[in-house]
């Protein structure tokens, strides 16, 4: 491919999760000049998993027509719990097995780059406020919202990582003391107990044993009741699928909220498969900030959707490794 | 006073509230050369209150023995609400009247010196980290215990302050979303709402008149129920005020376990006038943490009482002159 409009130096961007590996060459302006997809293979332990990360390294930089020698910098985004600094992976429920793992200089040795490790939903975050709907801004919080809600915080430029590497865990505010809903995690009442896509479909589970009428019982009969059904049914109208929806947008304000009283960020961006909800469920989550936050920070703080979709993670831990490796 | 042990460059802190003005000057490690306390008289205006905050300042100086040649600068915090970067009050609801006021350049061009202006919270959270239990952490978050729930975030050692100085609100955590009690400052089931002193004696109040046993009735018959009143009860074994007490450590251990989620600090301090309750109270919170942070910060992040007491804030506001004009 051709250079010409691509900016050095440039970075390798990994983005680790527990099914694929996605993994990119980005130039110092944030623009991708590849994208490769590979399986983790998760469950076969981390030096199977390390051969697919440098399996998906090498074809990355393949792709995108330059050659190693021009890469300043890896950064890989991999799911927690690690110790950021020393580059550790802890005890990762998605890489089951992968404990006390030292991924980072493991790469790093295969690859022979410098290498830095991130939170993965720490550098889709520092993607989106690099060169997505965060572009421009000095702090921004983002959620993403899958089968968990990951969150991401810039504040001044810097990724909040924490002192445990904890940093943004924002799917873990307790938002809901007394009899919260049960978390993933095994705590009660947290975001992500009430917002996730898993916990919407919990919900509408429930309504339905309720024998609320809705068309989500076709869903539940032929086994397809998701969070996309669910939004697909609200678009259509469905009164126990829109109320679902509703719901999910206050549960997101509330999450907002609390972090505009903490971080007070620029923007809060959301992202993740239940974002597909489009419109209508974004002025929802506004809304409810308009009602709940203080004056000043629920008429001016953006709320947006993400605007890298996928592309995020990968380019964001290019953008990690640029700030850690750039200024030589 | 002997310079004798005090480290140039000098800066003056002033501290404003809506009832007294504490100002003093502080040396470059942080230690106090001297301490004034001055009434404010909010409801005669911003001019009035100006010439007592020159008045404090001043005196301060005379009582620090050193000459206001040596002051580098001057560190103004003040309650909110504010516009930090502007130096401007906007509607504080502590300083009636002091509407859109420029307080930053006032009390710079009637002391000529250079003056910044911080919330008031912040800086106190900023003479904990620096001086305080904090001292030697890179990112602390303080409570402060009164009749509201102020809050400060220093982060990687800097203060947040958030896009519309909003930052560190944390009192205005939402850690009820359905049915939350009433705060102050009209939002519904915030931390503030919870765990103040004002909401401590308001839960008191309905436990008393729900007809609970307790010698807090004594106390609401003389007019002497007050949150001191209830800690003084709790520690004499009285079963309503013991209750009270341990709900208020598990709403500070909810807001505290949402702060380790976002932020992750080294260091949670709490302050005002509540940590009069003591030892018990403290370890009540940290008991509630364990139980329900992630491991790795529930072990080690430190859940401590502040050192500085009323102190805090004038030397926190020195600290943050000083890193403003310190570098020069």
């Amino acid at each position: 491919m051709s250079l010409e409009g691509f900016r050095p130096p440039f970075y390798l961007g990994v983005d680790l999760g527990g099914t694929n590996i996605k993994s990119g060459v980005v130039d110092n302006d944030g623009l991708p000049l590849s994208s490769v997809s590979r399986p983790t293979e998760a469950d076969r332990g981390p030096e199977v998993g390390l051969s697919h990360l440098v399996d998906a390294a090498e074809r990355a930089v393949d792709a995108s027509g330059i050659g190693w020698n021009q890469i300043r910098g890896v950064g890989l985004g991999s799911p927690g719990t690690m110790d950021i600094h020393k580059g550790l992976l802890l005890d990762p429920p998605n890489l089951p097995g992968w404990t006390n793992w030292p991924i980072r200089d493991k790469l790093a040795e295969r690859l022979k780059c410098s290498t830095i490790l991130e939170n993965d939903a720490n550098a889709a975050a520092y993607g989106e406020y690099w060169v997505g709907a965060g572009r421009g801004t000095s702090s921004l919080v983002m959620f993403t919202l899958g089968t968990g809600i990951g969150c991401g915080i810039v504040e001044n430029g810097k990724i909040v990582q924490g002192r445990h590497s904890h940093g943004g865990e924002c799917g873990h505010l307790i938002i809901q003391m007394e009899d919260g809903r049960l978390c993933s995690c095994g705590q009660y009442g947290h975001l992500e107990a009430y917002a996730s896509a898993t916990a919407l479909v919990k919900r509408a589970l429930e309504a339905l044993e309720e024998h609320e009428p809705s068309s989500l019982r076709a869903n539940l009969a032929n086994g397809s009741l998701t969070a996309h059904a669910i939004n697909l049914a609200a678009s259509e109208g469905d009164l126990l699928a829109l109320r679902l929806m509703r719901e999910t947008a206050r549960y997101l304000g509330v999450g907002a909220t609390s972090l505009m009283h903490t971080i007070d960020p620029d923007i809060i961006v959301f992202g993740g498969g239940m974002i597909g909800a489009g419109l209508p469920f974004l002025e929802q989550i506004r809304s409810v900030v308009q009602q709940i936050a203080f004056p000043l920070p629920s008429k001016e703080t953006r709320i947006e959707f993400a605007q890298l979709g996928g592309d995020a993670g990968f380019i964001g831990a290019a953008g990690c490794a640029r700030m850690s490796f750039g200024k030589s």
